[in-house]
Order: C-alpha cells, then structure tokens, then sequence
C-alpha cells in the first residue's frame, strides 16, 4: 500500500533524478496558456528546444501557466529545470511522486508540492496523484502526475476572462490550481461517506467477514487521504501567516478560504475515523451477540430433550420387577409426563426471554 | 450525516453562491429593529428595493440591527451584500451552511459563523442550523439559516429596555446574539444528558441491540455537537484576546462569560462522552455475562442427566446374564442411586455458586 | 449526575442572578472576623441593612473576612453585591454553583472559584460544594456553598495568632482559605484509595455485576474530583506567574506549595485512573476465564459420558444375533471397557490440566 | 499503593514540620564531609549543640558536604533549618518524603527533590526514596529517607581525589549527587526488563491468572518509576536551560548527560508500557484461543457419539416388524455402518484442522 | 529486547570509558581518506603512534574524513580523542551504543549521533549500529560501531569526483553522510512493509498463534526504529534552524531534504503500526468468528440428533401396551416422521444460514 523507494540507490549524490512511483511510458505534454487582462494565448509544445525564445508573458502585466502533464520523463524535467532555473533538489522531488505536501521557499520561486486525488471506478480504490507548482513572480509552473480534466473548468475560466483572474497575477493563478485541487477533495469526502454508510446499513442487516476486511480498507483509504491533507494545512497556513512575500495581500484572503475548506475536510476525515472506529466496535459485539444466539438455541433443545431421553431411558431399562411398565396406562402416562416437562421447560425460556 | 458540498462544481470562481443545505421553497423573512436609549423602531421590509434610501440608525447615538430567516434565496444575499459592502467570500460562506464556527476580520466588519442547535420532537434528532452575523460599527446583520422564537426574548428585551442593551453599541448587541445561541446548547446538553441516563437504566435492567445502536446514535450527535462547540470557544478566546477592534473593552468582560459557559459546555460533553464509552464497556461484559449464565443452565443441565442417562441406558443392554436384572430391588435401588447422582450434582453446582 | 442550568430562560439579561444547584431554604449565615495584629473581633450578622456603616477593618492595618455560609438566598447576595461594588457578572457566577473553577481579575477585586469536596457517610457519595473568594486588599469575602465546619481550624488559628497569618494582609487569607480547602483533597484521595483498595480485593476474590457498576461509580467521581482540581491548578499557576498585582510576593512562595499539592492530587488521580482501567481488563478476563472453566465441565462431563452412553446403546439393541449378548462375561467385560473408557478420558484431561 | 498524608490535619499553619512516609525510629546519622583540593576532612556528628561553630569549608576554595540520613526526626531537621537559614516550607517538603520531584530556587539555595529506587530482594517490591538536596555556593546538604550504600563510591571518590570533583565546587558536587542517583535508575531498567522477558515466557508457555496480576503489578511499579522520573527530567531540563545562577556553564554539560541519561530511562520505560500492554493482549487472546479448544474437543465428541448414540437407539426399538433385527448380518452392518460414520467425522474434522 | 547499561557501576567519575553493547573483539579498521577539489588520497591507519604527524588536510582548501570502524576498542577510541580535542563525555557516549540519536554542540566541534539499521539475513532480525560523526571546521570523524559496505558508494562519488562533494566543505560531508544513512532507512521501511503484507495475507488466509507472535514481534522492530528516526528529526530540525554555526547555509538546503525523508520515514512508520494495530483487532475477530462456526457445527448436530434420539428412546421403552409398537407400519412410520424432523431442522438452519 505504502511503495518505498525501490529504485534510488543509497550513495547516489543528491539532486539525482530518479522516478518514483507507478512506471508509466505514454507521453509528456506540455501546454502553454499566456494571458493578460486583454488578451489569451493558448499553444501545446511539441519540442523544447526552443522553449528559452519563448517570451513567457504577453505585454509586461501578463501571467504565464505552463502545465506539464506526466513526470516521468526525466530529460523534459531536466530541460525545464535548466531554462527557468529550477533548483536540483526541487527537481528531484517532482519527480519523486511520494513527497508529502509541502512548500519551499527558493530564491527566486516558491516550491509548492499538493495530492490530487480520484477515484477508479472499476473497484473503488483511491488514487492518489501529486501536483508541484512552481510560482514564480509572472509565471506558474504545474507539474501534474496524472493527467486528467480537473483543470479544464479553469481553463475555460480563463479563456471566458470570467471572475478576477485575468486581472490578478500569478499567485492568484497558484491559488486558483490549489483551490480547485482542494475543491475535488470533497468529492472524495462525499464517496468515502456514501461508502460508510453502505456498510453501516450491511452491518446492521447481516454482518460478515468482508464487512470487516472493507472497514479496514476504508479506514486505510482514510489514513492515506488524511496523511495528504495534514500538512497540506499547515502549508496553507504558514503561507496565511504572510511568511513568504510571494503571495499578495489580496490574495491572502481567498487563501484563507482554502484553509477553512481544509479544515472542514480534516474535520470530516476525523468523524469518519470515529464512525469506522465505532463499526469496529458494532461488528465485534455483533459476534458476540450472535454467539449468545447460537448458544440459546442449542441450550434450549438440549434442556428440551435430555430429560425427556432420560425419562424414556428409564422405561427403556430391563428390570424383571418394573411396576410402571405393567400398568395399563403406563405409556399414556409417560406421555403426559414428557409433555409436562416439555411446557414447563419452554415456559421457564420464554420467561428468560430466550425463546 | 455529514453532507458534503454536493452542488457546488470544482472549477467555479471563488465568491460564486451556492447554497448548501437542506433545499428549501419558503420565504425568506426580514426585519430591521432599530434602537437608540430612547426610541425603538421596528419594521418587515417586504421589498429590497428601497433598502439603500432607510437611513440604518436612528439618530447619532443608534443601532440597528437587521435579521434575515433563511440564507437559501440568493437574489436577497446578493442585494445585501452590496447595499452593505460584504466581500464576495462572507456571502459565499452565508449561503454555504456546512461552514466550521469561525471569526474574520474584515476592513471593515466583523464576520461570525456560529451554530444554533435544536431537537425535532418526534425523533430526538439533533438539529443544526447556522447562524451568521456581521458586526459594523453601528449595526449588526444577523443571517438565520432556520427561522425559530429563539430571539424573540432578546427582542423583547430590546423593546422593553431591559438591562444595559439600548445603552451599549452593536458590540454588545453582537455579544447578546451569541449569548442567547450559547445559552441555549445548555438545553441541549440537559436533553443530551436525560437521553444518557434512560440508555443507562435500560442497560442495565435489559441490555437489547437497539441499546446499542442508540449509544452510537447519542455518540455521533455528542461528536456533532461538540464539532460546533469547540472551534467557537477558540474564536470567542481570540475576541478575548482583545485581537479585534471592533469589541470594545467594556464588552469583554461579557464575553469572558460566553467564554466560560463554552467550556463548561465542552466540559460536560467530554464527561458524557467517557459515560458513553463507559456504556459500552457495561454492554459489552454484559454479553459476555449473559453467555455465562446461557451456559451454566447448558452445563447443569448436561451435566446432571448425562450421568442418568448413561446409568439407564446401562440397564437397557440386552445381556443374558446381568444378575441386577433380576433382583426384586433392583429398580429401586437403582432409582435411589439416581437421586444420589442428582442431589451431589446439585450441591456441586450450588457450592461452585452457579445455580 | 451533571446538572445543567435547568431554570436559566435563555434571553434574560447578562447578570441577571438565578440560583442554580440543589434547592435549599435554611437561613444563611454570616460572620464578619475583622483582625489586626494586636486585636480579634468576631460577630455574627443577623441584619444587614447596617452593613454599611460597619468599618471593615479594625485600625489601619487590619483585615476583615467576611464568611457566608449559603448562597441560595439572592437578596443578601444582591445586597452584599451593592455594598461592595461587586460587578453583576461575578453575583450571577456565585450563585450559580456550576461554575468551573477559575481566577477573574476585576478592577478592584480578585474573583476566585474553587471546589470543595466532602464524602456523604452512608452512601459514599461524594459532594461537591462551590467556594467562592473575593480578595480586595484588605479584605476577603468568602462564600460558602455548602457549611461545614472546615474553616474552623483556620478561625481558631486567628483566634490564637498561631503562624504569621495575623501579621500578613488579605492575599494571605485568601491564600489559607484555598490552602485549606485543597488540603482536604487528600483525604477525598484517600477515601477514593481505600474504595479502589477494596474493590480490587473484591475483584480477585469474587468479581460480579455489581463490582461492575461499581468501578463505573469510581471512575465517575474521580472525572467529577478531576474536573474541579485540573481547572485550579492553572489558575493558581497563572496567579504564580505574579500576573495579579494582587498577591504580594511574599504570599507567592506559599501559593508555591498549594500549586504542588494540586499537581499531587492531580497524579494520584491520573493514577488511580490507570488502576481503574486495568481492573476493568481484570473484569474483562475473569469473565473470560469463568467462562472456560464452565466449559471445561461441559466437556469433561460430555467426552466421558457420551461414548459411555453410546457402548450401552450398542448393547441395548434388538439384533436376533448378537454374540456377545450370549457371553457369560458379556456383561462384565463390558463394564471394564467402560471403565477402561473413564480412565482414558481422566487421564487425557488431566494431562491437559482441565481437572 | 499511592499513600496520601494521613497524619496533616487541614487547618495546620504552613510550615509546620510532620513527617509522612513510613514510621521509623531508628537514629538520623549526620556526615559531614569537608574538602578543597588538597585536604579532605570526614566526621560523623553526634550533638547538633555546636553545630554553628563548625567551620563550614576548609580554607577559602572547600566545599562542604553534609548528609543526613533518615528524615523522620523533626527536631534535627529544625536545628539543621535554623542553622543554615532554610525556609520553613522547604523542611516541611524535606519530611513528607512524597513530594514531586522538583527544583525550587530560594534567595540563597537552590532545593531539589528526587528519588532512590531500589528492589527488595525478597519480593522484587519497587521501594522509592525521597533525596533532598540543598546547594549553596560552597555547600550541599542532601537529606536522604532510606539510607544505602548509594552514596559509599561517591565519597571513595572524594577521598581519593580521583576525576576532577576536588576542584570543582559546590555545585560540581550536586550534580555528581543527582548523577550517581540517576545512573542507579538503570538497575532498576534493567530488573524490569528481565521481570518483562519472564513474563513473557511464561505468557507464551502457560499463561495463567497468577500471570494476569503480574502483568499488573509490573504495570503499577512502572507508573510508579515513570512518575518520578518524568518530572525530574523537567527540572534537570530547566537548570540546563540555565535559569538558574547557582550551575556554573563548566557544570551544565555534565548536567547535559544526566538529561540524556533521564530522556533514555523514560524512552525505555514507554518501551516496556508498550510490550506490558501487547502482552495484555497476548493473554486475552490466549484467553480466546484456548476456549476454542476446548469447544473443539466437545464438538468432535458431540458431532462423533450422536449420530451413533441415535443408530443404536433406532435398533434398540422395539417394534415387532423391524426386518433388520431378523437378518442375520444385521448387527455386523450396524457397526460397519458406525465405522463409517466415524471415519467420515474423523476425516471431515481433520480436513478442517481441528484435530 | 532493550538492553540497558550494564556493566557501568554507579559512582564512576563521569567521562569514565565503558564500552556497553555487543563484545566484539575483532580489530578496528581505521580509514584516512583527505581530498580537495583536485586530489584525493587515501591510507589506511594501522599504527595510531604517528597520528598527530599526519597532517589532517591536503593544501589549505583540503577536507579529510577520518572513518573509525569498531567502538570496542576503548584505548583507540581515547588516543583519537586527545589527539584531535574531543571532550572525555563525547568519547562516553561513542562507546556507549546505546545512545539516542541526537545532536551536541562542543566549542570547537558538533557532535551527531544516529543509527543505521540492517536486516540479519537468517532471521529476519533488525539490526541497529550506531554512527557518531564529529564535525570540525576542515574534518569530520565517524565512528560507526558496526562495519559495513555502506559507505563505499559515497567513498566512490570522492573518488570519482561526481557531484559536488569535493567542492564543498566538511559539513557538506557529515551532510551527505547522514543522507546515506537516512536513504538506507527506507530500505528497512520496504523489508517492514513486505513483512506485513505478508502477515496480512496469512491473516486473512490462516490465522495462527504464531501469526500473533509476529504481529508483536514487527510492533517491537517498529518502535525500535521508530525510537531512533524520531528523535532524529528533531536532531536535523535544531540544525535547519540555523542554531549551529558549523552549518553553511548552502548546505541547509540539503539538510532539509534530509529533514523531509525523515518526516516521510516517520509517517510510514505510524501508518504501519495502524495496519498492526488493525491486524490485532482483525486476529480478535477471527478467533471470535471461529468460535461461531464451532458453535455451529455443534449446534446443528445436537439439534438434529437429539429430537431423533429422544423418538427412538420412546420405542425402545418397554411397557407391555404400546400400540404403536403392535402396528405393521410402526417402524416406517416412525423412520419417516424422523426424517421429517431432520428435514424440517436443517432448513431452519439453512435459513439462520448456519449452514
């Protein structure tokens, strides 16, 4: 569930590249989306070769986005680092796809590192992919490692010039990419919790032992979502505290409502923790409960019949000198008898409320 | 039971309404209630229209303090917020009602989320609704999201004059806003309280699976409530703090008690979530209490008649020669010897304290 | 067991006084001990509408500590309140003996609150009372939820001029009154270790049901104890950090010592906490372990006699031929495998330590 | 186990002296151990009367140290208190030989309180002693509860001159004090941890109810240590922080390592609470593990004699027209019949494991 | 498990070398190795006699790395520390391998301590070594207590030249040291993680006692390493504060990549002992569900055999007027309200689904 790094080998000096995570070969692409108040520019780059002649911005106002699509590919990563001066160490984490959230302040950029999350419909399982910014005074830098149409709303947002974006510069662009990552996570929310509440209704109705093993494997799903959002918080939050001159004043304030939201989906995790927690609990006295059933069952024939067998048992015996089994109303006798003994029987557990 | 966003689609700009919640058709209500020592003036505005041509005080020294039910009607939010000047993110947060309890400073207002809570009668069902103000210099705007008589005792207070109220500013109009909501967590705590001691009692007379699913019930609401409770008493203790101009210090000492009845509320929902978990532990050993005494009854049962039984069936063999068959006291001594049986077996069981 | 404000109506005004706690109607009692270092006057206030003329200190050094015994009665609160200049806000909190303890500073007066506790001799219950100080500097007022006689020991040491108590000012009698009162804690930590003495012993030698309930009962008391010591503990240590001009520095070294003996009393809990957690598991598996032992009979009993019954079935059936009916050692021979059976399953158990 | 003071009556002026702990009698021996780096003095005093003309240091650069053993006798540790200026609430602390382990600074020493621990070699019983250390510039006083040999190679060490103890001063000597007491902690370490790997062992080969309360009795001698330790490493860790005047800098590396020393010793008592804990587990499910067995025997004895209890009963019958009591192979077919029936039991249990 | 110290007898003067941790009694290996950006040379030490005459660098801009393999040999470990300055506490905590990693700063050196952890082949035991490394201004000396090929990569990257180790300084060397030690951990992290797939899958698949045992052994490797990482990181985290002036602030950018792995180690870790802690609950609830399908079996069997046996004791009861046993059709009659009651037992039970 956790992958290690498998592949670096200790010893190898530090800024190395080495791609950690699922091995992937299709294609890296790259687009370009300048823009000013006035204007948007929009083109997929095919070669790199000539990325330096590109002028990164349109007129002295504009915003530049470059998003590349798959980290994989080791040269592309390293062409990019070179033209914009991308320090080593901050390339190795880009393409080392299992850091956790974090942001570095660099000279001249801020180093954001964010989970995108989804899930694969097949089977239920969460996917979890990682997004590096690079915001740089004119221009953000998104590496995303798995391509998807998460960004296409705000694409088109930009293309349409709807809301303020046309008019903010680049860290409202960051924050924008970080809002709208943070935006998805409550669709993760809503399936964890329709998920929970699926095996809610299971455990109530007929419990089995692939309740159990799900309740591990939600709570698992839990802990890995969780384990992404944590420090995402605290990364929002010490940009909230103003630390970096990167972000704007008027920026700061939407920022703070990717920190509300944050915490709104921590809060969440935390009582869905609590209610897989409780399940446990439920499943595990659902055993007991359902013992004490079966106990009750075989308790209640055994009282049953053990004396009834003893009682036949005696007249079963081959004594020479056995009054009873001479009377003529011997048999009937015994008859009644067992009955007798079986009402009572079944009075005294209906009393306990066994039956 | 934790509703996510559903509604609101990744990608949109930030500020833009949605409403969150539960979807509701009915209208929403305003009331502008402006005061100052001397005069008290009450109104429904029925049309927004003319809302920027009402002089919002009465006179230099006044407050007014306008109450809108219901947070679902977009139309009326917007109209609000630019007649009074409220940023885009505040109404975002106004209409989305799965907001956490917070406090925002903003240029020039206040912004408090908090949440009122209430039962439905029928079901014991703990509900919640959100209640939002805005605190400026002269007047307070209060956004209830589920229209109630809750402030009907404040507003009479008003009217009458009662207390300091017409004297103070919109500071202290606030504090009593947020007084009365607190307050009235203790009945929440009161209903909580009697829900815990009946599960109590029904524990320990006769310990049923609906206990149990109600001990989880009570637990997820103590979760909810507590989910409100707490981040309030951090941002009553950052006003506190005197971190905010906008209260003034002879309020403060009023808030200190708003304070104080946060954390006996927080306090006694701690102790009555050891009580629960307590609970728990009492059901749990209780079932295995009851698997004991299931198998006590089992086991003198079956521990007194197999010996019986064998002794008959012993007797029920076809031997040719089995000098007891014969004898004329046979049956008899027989019978005494299966009383003897009998009676250790039961001194046995009642020296071991099992019958 | 946690009494919530049950009369307060919500929307009442801010300082408002309503009694809360246990309903009483006897006549509270007021003593006045005024005190210098030459010279003690004592007198008992039947009246108070002289109170005003009354000089409260004897000559210019003096203290006066005036003691109130009952605060169920609102007019004498209120009364006390206006002579004193004490704020409304700090009246509401006395009377309400729900109060959490707490230090609030007000212009001229230091508020303190504090528990104490007692044992109610036939039931074990235990008692809290609330104790509420008023230390202005040179004077105390104390009220006194509950009477009782543990403030006389410190009266007689007045009385006497034992210790330096005569020589010092208020803060001084402030710091004996909660000296006192937390010295009494041990005895309570006492009680609750005999108590959990007790029940472990009765928890090894013979646990049932109501050993159960009654560790629930302990450890109920002991977050009830808890609750009221953990709160005091901060407070005296916030009035250590000298953050009150109101205590002298000379008073600090002794308040030193009442801070000790609260983080004392605060381990011990967490203590007897911990022991009260394992005697819960202590419970758990004694129930685990009776059950195995009855099972042990159940099966004891069932392995020996069921292959004993099904030997005689054997012999008990109807064949025309079978030839060891016809044996003249049949019978015998039969009895001996029996008995050879028994052994077998005697020694097969012992082996196995169930007998 | 955790003893309170019984003996303090509430109400007692601070200050005065009671001695809580265990009852003794038996004589305070008082060593006075005075040296400079070329000269060491040594003697036992008997009379206290002159103790004022002793000459605390040999020439200008001694140290002196003075060692009581035994803290039960009130009017020694007055005369010492009066001698040497020590405040009346300090010796109240030096005889209720349970305090906290703390650090206090007073105008002209510095206080500290630790404790000794030793096991008595009868019972493996933890027993704790309070040490009581009192630094003045040129002098230590250190009061000790239980006396040992514990100090024996600390004064060979001064007498010898080896290490650099002569020429350091007084505070140089509290520290050997506290380190020597400190490295003795990790005997104790090492008792537990075999008493641990006992456990252990026995858990996994015969667990039994004496091993339950062993567990926790290791448990509450562990709560025990931890709770003296883990204060002390505060108060060590505050006179590193260099908050107090009385440690020279040469000094505080050394006292570095008795930190270090503190952080290893609670490191390894978490460790121990962690495995104490796991075994706790280990003993419930051995618990669990062995019921299993134990049904697993009933059941293949149950499941095995039925069915061929009730085959023999059938043939036992005694209708008149039952064709196969008249064959003559009926009995052989019968027991071939039963044969079968076992052996497939036989088999259908081994194929599930249980036998 | 955690072996404590020894042979160390209390009262030692401190700084008194005693070497505690495995005995080794094989030769130590010291290394010389001493570069600049254009040379490299490396010896090997047999003869600690000339050590002073060796210059320690090659030209003025020269680092050398002095590598000690082996702690045992105390006399090496004393001539190293008068030779190069080192303090007689430093020279204890080297040859005491059980230090916790940490860091301490020295007039003119810093003194590290971490831990390198390796899988015994044969058993699958983890092994910890402890690494001390002191930092000078122009050397770094290492200490590592077990040999190892661990450090022949980065011994190569010197050689060879690669990267920019030969340009830096000597903290860019104690740097690139810790990394190879800290990169090693996730080696051990994906040894652990295997591990626990592999007890998952005999979980789900066999659950046994030993699989309980392992369980517990891989929760004490787990807090074993986790006990060395975290500590750590706090270590790197005082020195990415910037407090040491050892550091060059171009190697704290590396630094923090250390910092980050160490975050990522952690997280693991805790991540693996909430899968642990899920597999414990998981084993509970298995060996509960075995119980239930004990129980059933046993159940069904007696509930169908006892019905049958008790109908077949009727008729084999002897008295003289039976009717039914006169009957022709008596036997089958009988036969098929047997299979009846069979019949109707098992889909009662099929319905339960017990079977």
């Amino acid at each position: 569930m956790v992958k290690t790094r498998r592949s670096k080998k200790s010893g190898s000096p530090p800024g190395t590249l080495v791609h950690i995570g699922e091995e992937r070969t299709d294609r890296v692409r790259i687009t370009l989306l300048r823009y000013s108040e006035s204007e948007v520019r929009e083109e997929e780059l095919e070669d790199l070769e000539h990325l330096g002649q590109i002028s990164p911005t349109l007129g002295e106002e504009g915003v530049s986005w470059m998003n590349i699509e798959g980290v994989h590919h080791l040269e592309t990563i390293e062409k990019m680092g070179k033209c914009y001066g991308i320090h080593p160490l901050t390339l190795e984490d880009i393409v080392n796809t299992e850091q956790r959230p974090k942001i570095e302040e660099y000279e001249d950029y801020l180093f954001v590192v964010l989970k995108a999350f989804d899930y694969a419909d097949q089977d239920s399982e969460l996917i979890m992919g990682q997004i590096s910014l690079i915001l740089k005074p004119k221009m953000v830098i998104s590496f995303v490692e798995k391509s998807g149409a998460t960004y296409n709303a705000l694409k088109d947002r930009i293309r349409a010039g709807k809301g303020k974006i046309r008019k903010e510069g680049s860290d409202y662009l960051a924050y924008c990419l970080m809002d709208v990552t943070v935006d998805h996570y409550f669709n993760i929310l809503e399936e964890l919790g329709e998920g929970i509440e699926l095996l809610q209704e299971e455990l109530i109705a007929n419990p089995t032992k692939t309740t159990l093993q799900q309740i591990h494997k939600m709570k698992r799903q839990m802990i890995l979502f969780r384990r992404s959002v944590w420090p995402l918080r605290e990364t929002v939050g010490s940009l909230l505290r103003g630390e970096s001159g990167a972000i704007h004043k008027s920026t700061l304030v939407y920022l703070r409502d990717v920190y509300d939201h944050l915490i709104h989906v921590i809060d969440s995790v935390e009582i869905y923790r609590d209610m897989l927690a409780g399940m446990m609990d439920l499943y595990l006295s659902s055993l007991s409960n359902r013992m004490n059933e079966i106990m009750k069952v075989l308790t209640v024939i055994a009282t049953i019949f053990m004396p009834l067998t003893f009682i036949a048992g005696v007249y079963g015996m081959n004594f020479k000198y056995m009054p009873e089994l001479e009377w003529h109303w011997g048999y009937p006798t015994v008859l009644v008898l067992m009955a007798a003994v079986t009402v009572y029987m079944l009075f005294y557990f209906s009393r306990k409320k066994w039956i």
